[in-house]
């Protein structure tokens, strides 16, 4: 039974990039050992989020929709009185979605369905550069 | 200190059916021999979600009329132009709550609260057959 | 490789109070000797939740209001038929931001990001003793 520690790196490419991070954290966990257990995934930072979704074109644009829904981008944000950066929405839809998931470890893979990939979901403004904390914890 | 792996199934009636699988879990746990330590309960699949509420009738309504504000059914979701399956809101609505839910073991029961129950929420749109995924960890 | 368990007592002013419980589970983690690994933040009860933000006064007013547009206060609740306790907005928003938050821990803190803080959200309508349960896993 063993704990490792590890992290991937993300280029976004600005406000809604969502990006399939499946494969990355599959060999980095892969480069762990751990073969049985859990992966917790979190994403230092207030402005970004991970999930899981079916990943195909369609969904990179409706999953934003109903972000739009919970926190519109036109809408007034108490945040920008103090930072005028533009993000305060941003910060309300990670606060939601949340910044941490942790998927279970099967044999050295992820054990998720057919249809479903993990993903990091970019809502910052501008495009960042974002670490990936991932924890293995099992044998 | 261990890590033990298993599994759930669960037949759900159809779109929106909430189930409580705090019992399920609770035995499928005690099996295991793990008296304290943490629960990993994953969906796999991408129009499934596990979360927490009180179970009882009301909420079991009110929790849909969240879901129809952030991906309403009759919304256009990109999602159908490939597919045509009828599910895009189902997909949004299972990103968002989430495909996994760590909680606490003590004495080798769910450390939930009173009025507190575990379910799985089927977001699909038709009956479907669940698998749910457990890793426990403790000792 | 250790599991150690433990809590924190949180007092809330009501509904909507939205408490920074970084340091107070980042100190109870640090008692626990586990200085890597994850801990495990989970809410017994289903009107209380757990996520991460920025914590600024503008945010602080922020998230509420999108909490206002996914489970309105005046909208009509089915859960008040038969508890009468006005709260059924309360339950529904737990349900969708969640109970439950893993967060890797290094060198005995908390790996969050520079502007990330770990909230307790008072999601019920009355002030409450909230207990936190923590379940910290590592070396």
């Amino acid at each position: 039974m063993n704990v490792v520690e590890t992290e991937i790196s993300v280029k976004t490419k600005g406000e809604l990039d969502i990006i399939d991070i499946t494969d990355s954290v599959e060999k980095a966990v892969s480069k762990t050992g751990i073969k049985n257990g859990i992966v917790n995934v979190f994403v230092p930072g207030s402005t970004g989020a991970v999930t899981t979704t079916e990943y195909e074109p369609g969904l990179l644009k409706d999953l934003p929709n109903a972000l739009e829904r919970i926190a519109p981008r036109n809408a007034y944000y108490e945040h920008e009185k103090m930072w005028h950066d533009g993000n305060g929405h941003s910060h309300v839809r990670a606060s939601i979605i949340g910044p941490s998931i942790t998927i279970p470890v099967r044999n050295g893979r992820l054990r998720l369905g057919t249809w479903q990939q993990l993903v990091f979901v970019e809502l910052d403004v501008r495009p960042r550069d974002r670490r990936i904390v991932l924890t293995c914890i099992g044998e």
